[in-house]
């Protein structure tokens, strides 16, 4: 374990980094994780290079097999799974916060703010890119359509964050939002599998169609199947001999519906978040909320601190990919904010206007998108830059007019109606 | 991130797997963790190959730089990180559990265990070695010095663990034992250091002896100053706006500690120790041990399990390499009970005992020699194979021993004295 001492005092730049970027941001009134993010930026390899390059010793263990690439490749894998289980434990939280019978009263709302806020900005980004042709592709309208798509998926994680920093994730709002992103996170992944496949020479319908069906089977057996089976059993854990057995048995299932996300093509973070709410239906008889606690604080500032390091800030001295990211950013926040208006009709203003915000961010899931459209060869890499850019700029503008939206916010006795007995979300 | 499902699913294998196991001996009445180790050698790449073999589209994010096994390798580096997390958490949480005033009252007695715990173990592995030349060796005297120092180092760790299971970690012997493998590994590595340095050509006596300088000097100031920085100043952590802020300053100097420990050449974990030491002046002013419990219970099975998974049991079909891996174990317990029996003169028959087996695992500290063996070309894959065998072994053999000693011991007042205030160590 010696030749891993590089990546260990990268770890320790990474944490201590994200929080002094924390404190410093909430000095200043703003939320931390901009902050978190930004630092990221500041330190990673494309700035200051503080993180994310292999040293001598692990450049040595891959002599002979690619060394050098494939040290700095296997150093983005580290960091990948550590953000992973830090997204994991976000998503999680965020659902041991969610119950079942509250998502479902705003079910039909959730619906329509998911659903328009997909097709107004793929409309919106699809158009762009067909019309101005930054790069001259062959396959345009492919292009097109893989930058649209990367454009419609919502990062729950940052508004949850955001929204938990306020003491609101129990808002009707904040319901509204949690359950859209859930659907919209559904039909943005199908969308991208959809896109990808039309890149390939042998694009299978059939396959395509199953994954849906299996996709929707999991979502609706983990939410409606696995809350009832915790809700009637969970008193059973208590017979198992190890101890604080529950509380490992939820990890357990968030590892396992995590993992099975992932294999049936739905991003990781959707089966952590059902794991978070099945298990909502057991917490408080044991205690879990408190004890998933620490690993929240300990995991989640690298998933936001590693999501700053792969920005390249030099990728935006070419003025054209510096107009294309301003433009998809531009478009990416307009079509959230139409489609979010749009499905919000007949609610107050302010509930419509913190509700369309709270869409605009597409943190990670962007960046998945990107990274796929980059490794299958649909886009290019100035492109690349330009899609993580948005989900950058997105995830960045719209915290603090979030905060904005929320400063004197009433909170109703429903919104706060079970505050005393939990901790609020953790404050990273 | 999506290519790294493969990873994800291979960790959530790796923890419900050391559940699993725990669950099971914990019924068995055996310790959890051997059961975690045994696990890990059942699923691992070399056995059945649950974990540990890169998936196909993580194989693809390495095509053109050394594709499978610069993927395998990658692996085995998350793998390695996760499990140095795990166990910078375990020797943080033990360091914690540690007083230095009463780690310096048996600070004369652990010494002599140590010294006496390197000099025995390590004649009788040079002799073994030197006198059976198992695999006929050009530098003999090199590859015999390299076993006998792989056999002298003691892996806090697991011994540590079972005393916690036991409740017996404020015990007299469990500091002597606690005290003796923080000088038994300081000393170690830096024997690993001379014998590394012999293998090469340019053998620098002045870069050595600046090590060994630069290494006590860090574990006195740690000791001494940081202690005292952290009972004067850890007020002020009050102050600070972040939430949580004392935790998570305090995951701060632990990461920080371990990886400075690892840039001067010690181990991470005696960073990691030394850190949770510090800390432990402060703990109840701000609940640390409460705090970083859950991190303990989601990281340290991953350190167990994964050991498990470096073992290949298929080398050991090989009937020499058989008989040295036993010699070399045999040796290796012989020469700890040997050295502890010495060192523990004028003490009870039990507690010496206690101390003499207490010192026998070498878990990762063996693994590590062996696996910079290796890499330095020192010794042959077979002879690692071996070295690995011993580490294992011993580290399954104590535990049990350790167990039947500390049945019906009486506690003292003074052993379980802080008790009723503090969480015992978690039985994973």
């Amino acid at each position: 374990m010696e030749d891993i001492t590089g990546i260990l005092v990268d770890l320790f730049v990474l944490f201590a980094a994200a929080k002094l970027a924390g404190e410093l941001f909430t000095r200043i009134r703003q939320p931390p994780i901009v902050g978190e993010v930004l630092v990221g930026v500041l330190i990673g390899p494309h700035a200051l290079g503080l993180v994310g390059l292999p040293d001598s010793s692990l450049v040595n263990l891959f002599e002979g097999i690619g060394s050098e690439e494939a040290a700095k490749e296997a150093v983005t894998v580290v960091f990948d799974v550590i953000a992973l289980l830090g997204v994991i434990i976000l998503l999680f939280f965020v659902g041991l916060e969610t119950r079942l019978s509250e998502l479902l009263e705003v079910g039909g709302r959730a619906t329509m703010v998911a659903v328009l806020g997909i097709i107004v900005p793929f409309i919106l980004g699809f158009a762009f890119i067909w019309l101005t042709d930054p790069v001259g592709t062959e396959d345009l309208e492919i292009e097109a359509a893989f930058v649209a798509t990367a454009m419609v998926a919502t990062s729950v994680g940052i508004t949850a964050r955001v929204l938990g920093d306020l003491g609101a994730i129990r808002t009707r709002e904040a319901r509204i939002i949690l359950g859209a992103a859930v659907v919209d996170d559904i039909l943005a992944l199908l969308m991208l599998s959809v896109v990808s496949g039309l890149g390939e020479d042998s694009f299978d319908a059939l396959e395509l169609g199953l994954t849906a069906v299996v996709a929707v089977a999991f979502v609706v057996f983990a939410a409606l199947v696995g809350t009832r089976v915790i809700r009637q059993y969970s008193i059973h854990l208590e017979r198992l001999k190890i101890r604080n057995a529950p509380f490992l048995v939820a990890m357990i299932v968030m590892l396992g519906l995590s993992a099975l996300a992932g294999i049936i093509g739905l991003a990781a973070i959707i089966g952590a978040f059902l794991a978070g709410m099945m298990l909502a239906e057991a917490k408080e008889r044991f205690n879990l909320e408190q004890q998933a606690l620490p690993v929240y604080e300990f995991l989640v500032p690298f998933f936001f601190v590693i999501i700053g390091t792969k920005v390249d800030p030099g990728a935006f001295t070419d003025t054209t990919i510096l107009m294309v990211a301003l433009g998809v950013t531009g478009l990416a926040v307009l079509g959230k904010l139409l489609g979010g208006s749009l499905a919000s009709v007949g609610l107050p203003r302010r509930s419509a206007a913190i509700i369309s915000v709270g869409m605009v961010p597409r943190g990670e899931v962007g960046l998945v998108a990107a990274s796929i459209g980059l490794g299958a060869g649909i886009i290019t890499e100035d492109i690349f830059s330009a899609v993580v850019f948005m989900s950058i700029a997105t995830t960045i503008i719209a915290p603090p007019f979030l905060v904005w939206l929320y400063r004197g916010y009433r909170f109703t006795a429903e919104d706060v109606a079970e505050a005393p007995e939990e901790p609020p979300l953790p404050d990273l």
